[in-house]
């Protein structure tokens, strides 16, 4: 399994022709990165009088950290699942006009799967830049800047997976699908880039001080 | 050496409460899945009669790639010994005013020497997005979207290498590293994260096409 690899290795596979480990392998490894780094910082605020008052809730964040990081983890090797179908297809035979079609419907149904892990990075990635808002906001101001790197890195990852929902969603025919899954991604965008910008800017700021 | 860790154990380690790997090594690991994204897509340019033109500048440029992702992966550890000098110097005792001085005066250097990977890191993060701009335009149209995902990546690496180069020389007295370091660092950022950005938008067009 790609989560296996070692960080050298995974950048080598990375480089290299095999069409996975890809951009959504890349992405969900740079999620799990950035949400790992908000886990560090509720780490090092836990069981600190000086921030006892947060400790509860911090806690509670901290274990959704845990879980969202380890989701990102899996979904580096779901990802490279996930276009396996894809792969397939694209090997089929297109001689004669019934296997033309054969090949476009099973193409079709393979990309809805391929568009499916990047998708839900899309979604770990927001809760982890709602996470790093918190832990940049209440936790140790000693580590203040490692949630402001996390920050940086899971808009980037939300950013790479989008472009591998809409690489297949592109090509996908079904109006239903393809508009579900365009809006619901817009949104997320929308919703999560400038909330990951505004934590960055706000850590860049207080370590200015 | 944490370039040998898998995937998962780094991710693990960096979420830990163990001061390394921190914002830095993550920031380091994230250039470097970047730039072996623009190889990847390098990798599946050359050789193909549809991209001769570009074939020996694309194999230059290739070789670039390879060489600067070989270097991010080595300051991840680069990072961590570059932190071990600052560690030390917070556990010098300060109890007499001839104490305190000798671990100011350890201090200040460790915090310079703290302050030169990630800085590193932003330059190669720089070169990497130069590269990035090059393979998203001239690399197989087929795996465009990868460059798009190498860009963002990158950019939040290169942001990621500044909050580590910010927090040291933030506590930096000398003005003239000091200042050389930040006025360098800002001038890094000015100029590639509206590059890296822009390699993202014509990307995310292209593949809307």
């Amino acid at each position: 399994m790609y989560k296996d690899l070692t960080v050298e290795k995974f950048s080598e596979d990375l480089a290299s022709k095999a069409p996975v480990p890809g951009g959504g392998g890349a992405a969900a490894l740079c999620g799990a990165l950035g949400i790992a780094l908000g886990a560090m910082v509720a780490n090092l605020t836990v069981g600190k009088p000086k921030y006892a008052e947060v400790d509860a809730e911090m806690r509670l964040r901290l274990a959704d950290g845990d879980r969202l990081r380890a989701e990102l983890i899996a979904l580096i090797d779901r990802d490279a699942e996930g276009f396996a179908p894809c792969a397939a297809s694209y090997a089929l035979p297109q001689t004669t006009e019934e296997e033309r079609e054969k090949k476009r419907v099973a193409l079709q149904a393979a990309l809805k799967t391929a568009s499916l892990a990047p998708f839900e990075m899309m979604r770990k990635c927001g809760e982890a830049i709602e996470l790093l808002e918190y832990f940049a906001k209440n936790g140790s101001r000693l580590v203040i800047s490692d949630a402001g790197c996390g920050a940086a890195l899971c808009k980037a990852a939300m950013q790479a997976a989008w472009l591998n929902v809409r690489i297949n969603t592109g090509m996908i025919e079904d109006p239903d699908f393809k508009g579900q899954m365009e809006a619901e991604g817009t949104a997320l965008l929308q919703k999560y880039l400038p909330m990951a910008d505004v934590v960055y800017a706000e850590v860049e700021e207080a370590i200015r001080k």
